[in-house]
């Protein structure tokens, strides 16, 4: 399904902080995890070296609301949905899921929405259209996995 | 002013990704950083294992809007505003400013929502009021501040 | 095998600097990722929150040499391996293997010292034995498996 | 003095773990402050994109004796000091000291050897003579400076 991934983690010590729950700046790591899966599953990697010029997906916004806390060693279920896709841009969604729990809880949610850049040779970097073949692979997921 | 605290922070390597910028929940780091050393401003400490029962000020909400990447050694200062403040809960709104460019322009701006929380005895925590002592240091950003 | 384990993990985005590989700080977590799944598969938790006083593993000692780099993407197993346990202590050796070349290559080798404490209720810690039942879990590996 | 720096930090809530403590990987983050921070005030940076070929640093081996741990917002001054310089690799010391004791107390001392490597064009890298205008500015700490 070309709308959703699924990333599995399981909360590591390095991850939480002293109040024993994971660090809440974790969760984007997390979120990004699920992103980098998605493209793989669809068969490219988000770092793409031999474009031209070389193309990168900077995230221009982020956010996530925390529900309930996650603590070590809990297994954690990132679910990536695409939200929205426009011409050089895309937003998902995550939602996470604690699967040590029956049933499995959401726990947190999550936005990103990254942009597709050219690195040009000055350093600079501007927005361009999303590869065709890129774009063409994303679709937008139906509405009631949001819910 | 009980509204406002500066942090500068230097962009460090182990802060940055492979695509040469600080990594985005990097900012989540600088945002905290800024939070912390506001409340020593104040004369007190996030960790108060002295009250009684434990408070603790989990997030429930963070946002990010990145304008412009950071670099390595990147001065930055993150300037934190009181941008609400409820019985319960306060929202700070965060501005990056990268120093090392001049004047010194606006990079990233971030949203923290943290709420009061009383740990009890079998684990749990619920949200409780702010201590007096705290909640009337602290007071709302004039309006002008967040242009 | 109570002398063996083996943790795969794939270095992430937020693993890499902006030299392009993973940051040589991440090789302590991976270590770690590895000891704690080591537990695990023991049947039990580094963090043993029922024991009185409360136990805990802090790490006196922790070194990597590191042979070649490890970038995005790459797969990695952690394999620790028991080098020697004490009544109080135990080191363990790491040997990172990148698994996305044939054949498997080392890339770098970690070493581990682990001592046993008892968390006092002053706050403080002190060293104690290696409870009976994990001691006898635990065992030396085999000499040849460090070549 | 071109044979000592010193980098003062706060250890930061997104530098503990659960047991209350910096976690033992957040060390070699310091060290690298410490490190970046000394090369800054010889007038050059670690990152040196205008050199051809591209020269780099990456290090070879790492190491951290843990004497006491380090807790939020404790004050640490992290001094560098250089051990040895050969052609091609240096290595230094780092002493962890609490400031917020009185006298000062060291908590921790770690090790780092880096290499002088060189970018070459197809991705490779090899060990290259540290340049003449660093070399001739870093020279080897007195020995009592290690006691």
């Amino acid at each position: 399904m070309p709308y959703e991934f699924r990333a599995t983690r399981r909360v590591e010590f390095s991850d939480t902080d002293m109040a024993g729950i994971m660090h809440y700046s974790n969760f984007f790591r997390f979120m990004e995890t699920a992103e980098h899966g998605f493209y793989r599953s669809l068969g490219f990697s988000v770092v793409m070296p031999e474009t031209d010029p070389r193309l990168g997906w900077p995230r221009v916004h982020a956010e996530c609301d925390y529900k309930r806390p996650l603590r070590f060693e809990d297994l954690v279920e990132v679910q990536l949905l695409v939200k929205e896709r426009r011409t050089k841009s895309i937003s998902y969604l995550f939602r996470f899921w604690k699967l040590n729990e029956d049933p499995k809880v959401e726990v947190a949610r999550g936005l990103l929405t990254i942009v597709c850049v050219a690195h040009n040779p000055d350093g600079k970097m501007n927005s361009v259209p999303i590869p065709q073949e890129i774009a063409e692979k994303i679709e937008v997921a139906p509405g009631n996995l949001f819910d």
